[in-house]
């Protein structure tokens, strides 16, 4: 029995106290992991992102209870997900909409289906949600939680990267806590450029030249780019922080432009 | 066999890493679970607070153990509590006053009835706390710890609000991670007052009217008050930070005033 | 099954989270406890220092997963450490350096030995190293994770403390949440120093008299000298914080010198 959570509550909070109380009461024995409770306020695409990146590395089976909230006690729904062989909680507010398309069953929570851990109108997440994981964690179905729900809520577009012939442009959209720069650039993107010298990666004033296979390539401070562990291209500095380094940060245009091979 | 942990230490300290050393080596198979260690140092009160929140929230038996201990080395006793069909063990210095009136048991750890894991003056929640609980999870009841003890410590009574016909006057004791202001007046105060515009709620030069259900029934950026999930009036600023936006904080007074209804 | 974590990923990072989803979905029914992830980016003597501290606290069988690897992807190798009753996991690049001498068995990882979790040149933590620590943890011995090792790389030695016939010379080496300055200079080198007012303590233009047992001796925002938790000589601020009000940090030179007995 393994639950994940993932919040803006920050970690020493009394709610994340209350919640994982909540938790251990009602699915007793039950593991629960700290995902991050550190997602910026109300930002509901960096909860999307991590769980992204995370869950495909996580066990059948393990439910991921997701509280980033700012439309508690409005009418959004709250849903229930079966999907990669693993449940999630949350509210349809964008968080899932990743998952659209991998799906087995969408429910919307019905509170009745539960018992409340208290009724407040501004925690669900305690309130409704964690009886919710704490039921699925217990061998309650996805389908008694509550009727099918619709479509999932999807996140307002971001621009992808635009690819030409000989030239990508892109944008960082992360910096992790090295101040590597991680972009928008799937590598796979890259199947007709060349990896070596000819390929040039820009951010503003600043260049680097191929695409490395990892950062002790190069001697400390050099600015490399290279293919991040998630698949994406990456500028780094070696045993330093590029983004301190270039002063770079979410949102600046990355782009790659390379010679034509031979 | 749960314990929680709570202290000032700082997540990533080596204090922590020890305490959770000496709880798994000597009770094996424990589920130990950080309710915070990022009390401010020395911060008696804001560890009392926390708990209080939480403890209602978790199952019958756990531990709680709290580390707190500005007076470590000198007279001040350490205690094991048996209270809310939970058990606590921490210094008695103010931390668990919140707790008088509740309790079935309390005793003073005596040394000699614990193996200590080590023999400093100045880290006893590792060498005397950690070992008292690490007993109580493997089945040790609290009565063989120690002799029993006298009232706990209580902390330095706070000015609770004071409350008029058409008026309530009280601060703000707590700001949460999305700048929300939590002050210390009770939603059982206001039984007589209205909850719509005739209320009026006022931090400084700042007011509001009416109590709100939930966040998300006004436009973004709108200064409102509620009913926090503690049951406490609140000020918070609808998907924005109220602490920033008012340049206010823990201490600053808050009053409600109403026209009586007709 | 008890596994512990120490990184400087930063908590809440997708790094964390996939680590663990690798360790969970390989070895059901872990135990997964954070020592750290907040070491700061690549300071390979923190963690060991870390290490170094708490391991002597956990329980025989504990696996430790050592992730501070700027050289990933480069030639440096993985090992795979029995020592102390417990086992180790992580770069071979000074991590382990403190256990010298202490070991039972060193093993470098064999990839081929493992099934990777995936194939990132930058993320040998995920991909390599928390597999191994999968199967130690499920059962597999050290000795069928790869070849015997050469020596353990050691950390470019430090300047330990040089000490005469009536005084000690030698530096802050870490600072605590409290601002405690904690030195280099172990208590056993105070066998024939006085501990009353004939020993004096100095950090540059500050100074303070004899070697307390605890803090709760003095009045509060008094300096004193005492005996750390971890045996080490340090000053601190008696309800306050010495590396504040000094303005003081790692590195600082701090003397010890006395008048002889009678």
């Amino acid at each position: 029995m393994l639950v994940t959570l993932t919040t803006d509550f920050g970690l020493s909070s009394r709610y994340v106290a209350q919640l994982k109380g909540v938790l251990y009461s009602r699915a007793p024995g039950v593991t629960v992991v700290d995902l991050s409770h550190e997602v910026p306020p109300q930002d509901i695409a960096a909860a999307a992102r991590l769980l992204e990146a995370a869950a495909p590395y996580w066990p059948a089976g393990t439910v991921h209870l997701v509280v980033v909230d700012p439309g508690v006690g409005a009418d959004r729904p709250i849903v229930v997900i079966e999907a990669l062989g693993q449940r999630f909680v949350g509210p349809d507010n964008g968080l899932f909409g990743w998952l659209d398309g991998q799906t087995d069953s969408i429910r919307t929570l019905e509170p009745q289906e539960i018992q409340p851990a208290g009724d407040s109108h501004t925690f669900h997440g305690r309130d409704l949600m964690a009886p919710a994981a704490a039921l699925l964690l217990t061998g309650t179905p996805v389908a008694e939680l509550g009727p099918p729900h619709g479509c999932l809520t999807m996140l307002p577009q971001q621009d992808g990267p635009t690819a030409g012939d000989d030239r990508i442009e892109g944008r960082v959209v992360e910096v992790d806590r090295y101040g590597n720069l991680i972009t928008n650039i799937g590598a796979n993107l890259l199947e007709d450029a060349p990896r070596d010298e000819r390929l040039r990666v820009t951010l503003g004033e600043h260049e680097t030249f191929g695409l490395w296979r990892t950062y002790a390539e190069n001697p400390p401070q050099t600015l490399v780019a290279l293919v991040s562990s998630g698949g994406m291209v990456e500028m780094a500095l070696v045993n330093g922080n590029a983004a301190e380094m270039l002063a770079a940060g979410v949102g600046d245009a990355v782009c790659l432009d390379w010679t034509a091979r031979d």
